[in-house]
């Protein structure tokens, strides 16, 4: 049998950075981590790979990698590259998904298991071991921004790997002199997806078909000279059946979670604290557990040095069989 | 019982490339593939290190290789080290073999799954999904490149990894006025090699010992103002022999396949316009399928933004079942 | 049940490096290999990417790391950083032990199977194919040296990955005129290792439990003009003892060795000579084989090119059976 195969390529930009576009920067870190009782040395360098340029027309391209994400880079699932304008700016790789409309404030200098982490939906690399997160899963992305005044459109389709799921994500964040709110909405729907419940005894990873993730997420920050408060709202709601077949587990899972979370940051002269505390709301859980309400809360402090350099420290509390019942949704 | 280790080395060239003799430039690109049928989307950035110097005696040393290469670089497999001079030029590292004269233009900006490819029995590092390349034997290598007035000449060894086979590429060119006139000669003898058979029902991969390739190609390349037009011309044949034994299967292959193809480039300003079409004739194929005329061919444009942007899109056809056919002998 | 992870770290410190504060630099070679009757071509390269800064305070701070390392850098298991200032400096990552006064002279253009080489208990990061190594515990490590006049202490504590094993590191310098002295104490206790053992016919890999390794070094180095001399003698001894368990091997080992090396270099204008020769007495054996003298010498030279280049070549004798026997304690 003879087969055909056509293959076609529509190309947005291909830019190529001469050596004086290209800049190389990076950070380090050293110090101790102690989790849950463990202590051990923490220390890493990094390096950031930075292109730039502009056609003649006025459009900027750039990209940017990470030395070790150098083989992602590649392959379009690590760093992005980018093309802005008048029209906006559209961004490839891994990239933030479009409900990605806030973030709380990291204490540490390890981020502490990301105890602080809101996570999104259309989000297609989002960590599993965070609460709220349905899994991970990967794959390159595409977002395209728009501002316009104090107004900021962003728009997400991820391309995820695991069987043909599809998500998008939408965000709207309005800036109005001290006050910036945020809205977003974020799905994912069908393909395969790996989630982590917590089933009475242990945290596994199950995977599931036909899974579809929703979130609706607002978020306000406020600025007064020195001090930054940030609070989120997120509901989430998670449908899954799942037939036990190959490579899959049976499940019939329908639950929501509501997430609140608030952060605040302070600068001192060469001091910044930090502080935040999330708290989630399981319902409708079918695994077993009853509706629980999940904590995790942080506060660090950090002294910048000067040259680029700072001290930095930071407790954190994750209540952690919670916090796998809260994945569950 | 005792055993000595007796071990020596003689260096070419070791070199070290102070920061300034390091330059680090990349290329990046974004768009949408659309193969068989099935669209993605498509981008990657990459970082390329190149490092030269210059010896008290004039001769000039130096290498490259890609940020995801770092490790086969490391090891002498992926890219390349060079000393030259008035003796010519040797490159050790993933360079290419000698007999390889010519490659025809490429479309799109992912190279569409290399159907303008021809691929080279000295080159331990084909790719298999190439037509007419058996197998992928990978290693190092070293190639002498010699050029007086209008003649270069190429001389490569490949060092494989697998099981000892030897491969030699001889390739001459000679240039006058518009037209460059190429020939090469390259053999792959001995060992073990994996090559991709297509035996009438799925494209599988077969593991053979005692394998023999080697191929004749001529080429010419002709400059007319803004379009240059190529052509290439080559035999190959191969001889396997290799009965069943542990990791390999038992095969009785004698094969031969010749191709014809040619492309050609037009200018027109900001605008690039490339074609291209190969057709290769399977003789002799012991497998079951007929004797077979595979044909690739595709076309592409670009657009030059400037500072270093581009625009591009191309369409190919890639006849696979005839591919793997015609990837057998 | 409920679980709190409470997690806290304490920062050195963090260091941002601006592209200005990045100098890439890097090495390649190119040559032949002969080991023990195969002949191989050899070639590498390889970028470095090191970063530095200073505190308003006037503390330097920095780190650097090879691209083949970039991954391991991003985790603390390769490369580097460090932090100095009048209180001495601390490194982490893969740094030297504290016990590690001295290496000989190296010859050739790769090492030569790292012939010259003295391996050190407190080494997490040793090389289990050197005589005289107990094994590769892998791990991050702290090191922290300190100056005064002719005097340099360096003190290490290895973070162990295998089971919960400490390492120590303590080692003093003084120099003297033309000559300087060393003496180091290292040692790694409990937890599991990975040990090559010569059990009289193969060179088999043991992984044991509750295993002490301890060694004592001095080391002197002469420069006379053109020519410097280096000695070192090393007490190292083993204790294991293990059951036979899930993943490790029943043993009782007790053994020790007594390693004497010597190497001289000459420099005579571009030309570099190199000689060493470690003589290394088992003693105590357990595993059957009798108390063994293991032999490795080796010559080499170098001619400097200018430039950065050298060509170099060299010539080493391993003592292989007896080499896994010496590894033995």
């Amino acid at each position: 049998m003879k087969k055909l195969l056509l293959a076609t390529t529509m190309l947005v930009t291909a830019g190529h950075y001469a050596a004086a576009d290209v800049s190389v920067s990076g950070d380090g870190r050293m110090g101790v981590v102690s989790d849950d009782g463990t202590t051990t040395l923490s220390s890493r360098m990094r390096i950031k790979f930075s292109g730039s340029g502009t056609t003649d027309g006025g459009l900027s391209f750039g990209g940017s990698f990470r030395a070790a994400d150098a083989t992602g880079a590649k392959d379009g699932t690590k760093g992005s590259t980018f093309i802005s304008g008048g029209f906006g700016k559209i961004s490839m790789g891994d990239v933030d998904s479009g409900d990605n409309v806030s973030q709380l404030a990291s204490v540490g200098y390890t981020g502490l298991d990301s105890g602080n982490s809101i996570s999104y939906s259309a989000d297609a690399g989002g960590d599993n071991g965070i609460p709220g997160t349905f899994g991970d899963a990967g794959g390159a992305r595409v977002l395209y921004s728009y501002s316009t005044g104090p107004v900021t459109a962003n728009v997400s389709s991820a391309q995820l790997t695991d069987g043909g799921a599809t998500a998008y994500g939408l965000g709207v964040t309005y800036g109005a002199g001290n006050l910036t709110v945020g809205a977003g909405y974020g799905t994912v729907e069908g393909g395969t997806l790996g989630v982590k419940f917590y089933d009475g005894a242990a945290y596994a990873a199950k995977t599931i078909a036909d899974a579809s993730v929703t979130d609706a997420t607002v978020s306000a920050t406020y600025v007064m000279g020195a001090t930054t408060v940030k609070g989120i709202y997120q509901l989430k709601s998670l449908d899954a059946s799942s037939a036990a077949a190959t490579g899959q587990d049976a499940l019939e899972v329908a639950a929501s979670v509501t997430s609140m979370g608030l952060s605040v940051t302070h600068k001192l002269g060469a001091v910044s604290l930090a502080a935040y505390g999330i708290s989630s709301e399981l319902d409708g859980d079918t695994l077993g557990t009853e509706t629980a309400t999940v904590s995790r809360y942080g506060i660090g402090a950090s002294y910048d040095l000067g040259g680029g350099a700072t001290i930095a420290g930071g407790w954190a509390s994750v209540d952690a069989a919670k916090v796998a019942a809260a994945a569950t949704p």
